[in-house]
């Protein structure tokens, strides 16, 4: 006779099989599918996915959870199980007609936006955007009275379990209060060096031979993943198997490169996922922060830093067929590419120092509208008034590119955007702590050689999945929970000490 | 309240759903997945195929079917009835303990298989083989008493429904007497016909093109699929996207433009079946033999005639750059590369006019191996004896190239190998009742005009689904039931008269 534990582990197993396929098959949708597919595609994976919903929120799970209760687990198990009853609990605690009418609602705003958003349309996508939040606010209040956390904590913890509003505020106040002054100082120091233009031809076989190259430097698994194309970049699949995509344009190949970089970092966390204990919860990334922590030391700890471009120059340049005596295609000028600082108005293209600004001005935003201290009508203007502050960029009337230029809201994401910069944060401190560990980890990365970078990951980051809590996970790692100051020193010393 | 059909039909929307996924992620497995997500990959779709199984024998379905008897259908609903019940009756009379045992045992074998033949091992093969034997005779006996049918007639009902062997003894017979001197006055003829070599480097990109141009030509929807590359040529995925492969290799480019054309073939039916009624099985393609059909219409019917590859050399000359005024590449010798006859060891490489008999080789021998006249220890001399008869070839002791090519046996597809030569015979069949109807139908495919040709083959068998049995679809589409002539006339023009 099986124990609780046993059936339940059992029983994830399945579900994890399962999910196995929902991700292959929301791969593919993303970036094999043709157009004609998708009508057939969405309702089969919203058909698999009640499958696998049913099998999470049903009862026989809840009575062996609670059964468990009673039987002596060691820690991984212990924490499968900590992990098992919180999606238990969040995938239960909302009504199943409830699910259903937010489903809809946000799906009509996604769809809408997607039109909208291009027509500059704010007045017509303002009603649908209500019923999301008004959805949403039903949500907050749902799992607020569930958990006993504030509105927005509830939903923030669906995404960064742990982290509350309270410690974001102290988080992000720091960098509010340094980085408008910081990027002032940046745009002054690179008003004195010259960026060459490198030409607009470059044929996208090589761009992804490039792309390949730098994956298999970064440590990437090619027996365990791909890469390809898709509209938007993502990293997806599943830990044996994971998918990374890209998007390639012909006049430039900056942004594709590092788009792969970045993917790389995601799928290096999930490939470094626990091997075994197959479909079972303490296997998953800790939380979308973790999650972009690990993409982000790929891009911005390692792959912008000095060390590392100067050691892919080389093969750039190998790539294209072109020489350094052209000064366009320098190392400098490369490293200049890379760490270019602008105020622009769209988050996604945003550089490593202007990025947090216009997290927290969403942040901010969405907290007061979960809140209920705003109205969704009262969006743009406030949109407007942070960007100015925080930017120094006008938005007013420019929808498209103020608050209309993320899908997020409308698909109800409302406490994601954080999990960016908690990301940005966590990187720079497990890369301070890296180095203090591996002294000469910079010079290795410079030489092309990034097992000491990855090995250090692996053991503290990636092999953990979610055995411990993100705040355990940091300090243990680190010494110390998440603390902006290695964030905001790495930000000092590459954009304005030591350009 | 919803009626029994209603329930019946709602039920397998969501089994076609679950399987649309389950078809795209083995289609993934076979065309992108890396070597290392194949163990995941394994336990993921098995248990999504157990999840399949048990919502099609759950005794609900049962007590609907038996409902349903009581209502008033029209006529697709009453075939859609009909192939839900068969499906029901062909899945539930195996007891699950014998389907898993079977399953493991042919596994075994299928993987033993895998590496044996390369080794020519017949010895370490046969005991794993015998067990397949044993299973597949219980399996028999057991659809046999189920369905009244005899032993090898059960299990080719599961494949080709309908058709019997004493069908298929009759019409085997005809191509058996016919076929080994028809080979023989198709080489005297070809003797006197010089074959020029055309090279040995065709650009893998460039081949890729010229199928997707052949593929346009036939009428693949490229919004609805797509074409990629796998091991073995094959058409999977969903009839809304509809996946197809072939394989390259750059000595050679014959060969993998005509498995395009016959993957095109399997391909159009897919995109022709019965739009909406999704997931239900009356949608599905008729049978077996019915597929293998369309793709032989559109290889050997279409692809291999005069009109079609005139039409086609100067899409080839022009893909790989080269001129008619090469006598290699004039369009009298494409036509005879692709006409090519020759008494082959092996089925998968052998030519239109001697497959057949590859194929009456298997019937024979798989007939008597499910009826006890033969034990599988008999296979290698008979085979040996048989491939002297019909093709004259020796394959004494070369297992690899005889009774081990296939894998059909190891999988336990007892009944299969007949569904490719039917499928032959009904395309000759078909095509004959085109050109009846539609006169100019071979001129206009040598304008590569194939708009009558798809129109006649979609309104006369991609669009019925499985809505006739395939005696009542054969004796609609071609005024009689299947019927050899047809077939040995199209051999007897195309091999020997109008060579």
């Amino acid at each position: 006779m099986k124990n609780a534990y046993e059936q339940l582990t059992e029983h994830y197993k399945k579900v994890g099989d399962l999910r196995h396929v929902y991700m292959i098959t929301s791969w593919d949708e993303a970036a094999m599918m043709p157009i004609g597919g998708g009508e057939a595609r969405g309702e089969a994976l919203a058909s698999l996915d009640v499958v696998i919903h049913e099998m999470v929120v049903n009862s026989q799970v809840g009575d062996w959870i609670e059964t468990c209760s009673n039987l002596d687990l060691d820690d991984w198990q212990q924490a499968n199980l900590r992990e098992i009853k919180r999606e238990y609990d969040e995938m239960t605690c909302l009504p199943s007609d409830f699910v259903r009418t937010q489903s809809v609602a946000r799906a009509k705003a996604e769809q809408a936006w997607r039109l909208l958003r291009g027509e500059n349309d704010w007045q017509t996508f303002l009603p649908l955007l209500e019923e999301v939040v008004t959805h949403a606010r039903e949500e907050a209040e749902v799992r607020s009275a569930r958990t006993g956390l504030g509105k927005y904590d509830a939903l923030l913890e669906t995404f960064e379990p742990g982290m509350r509003g309270v410690v974001l505020d102290d988080l992000f106040a720091r960098l509010k209060t340094t980085l408008p002054d910081m990027v002032t100082a940046a745009l002054d120091k690179q008003a004195q060096r010259p960026l060459l233009p490198l030409g607009d031809q470059f044929d996208i076989d090589k761009q992804r031979e490039l792309g390949l190259r730098v994956m298999d430097l970064l440590g990437f698994d090619f027996d365990h993943g791909r890469l390809d194309v898709s509209h938007h970049p993502f990293c997806g699949g599943v830990k044996e198997d994971v998918r990374i995509t890209t998007r390639y344009t012909t006049d430039n190949f900056v942004e594709s490169l590092m788009a792969v970089v970045h993917e790389t970092g995601h799928a290096m966390y999930e490939q470094g996922r626990p091997k075994g204990l197959s479909g079972q919860p303490v296997t998953n990334a800790r939380s979308a922060g973790v999650h972009e922590s690990q993409s982000l030391m790929m891009e911005m700890q390692i792959g912008r830093s000095r060390q590392f471009l100067g050691f892919i120059a080389p093969i750039i340049r190998d790539v294209f067929g072109v020489s350094d005596s052209q000064p366009a295609w320098s190392d400098q000028n490369l490293h200049r590419l890379y760490t270019r600082v602008e105020r622009s108005l769209i988050r996604v293209d945003a550089d490593e120092l202007t990025y947090p600004l216009h997290v927290i001005l969403r942040y901010e935003i969405e907290r007061a509208l979960i809140e209920g201290a705003i109205e969704a009508r009262d969006i743009p203007a406030l949109w407007d008034e942070k960007m100015m502050a925080y930017l120094e960029r006008d938005t007013r009337g420019d929808y498209r590119n103020g608050c209309m230029q993320d899908v997020h809201w409308s698909a109800s994401l409302f406490g994601y955007f954080p999990t960016y910069t908690l990301g940005a944060m966590m990187a720079a401190q497990q890369f301070a702590a890296m180095q203090q560990a591996l002294p000469d980890v910079l010079a290795n990365i410079g030489t092309g050689d990034l097992t000491a970078a990855v090995g250090w990951l692996r053991e503290n980051i990636h092999n953990q999945g979610s055995r411990l809590k993100t705040a355990e996970l940091m300090t243990e790692a680190t010494g110390e929970t998440l603390n902006a100051d290695y964030f905001l020193s790495h930000l000092q010393r590459r954009y304005v000490d030591n350009v």
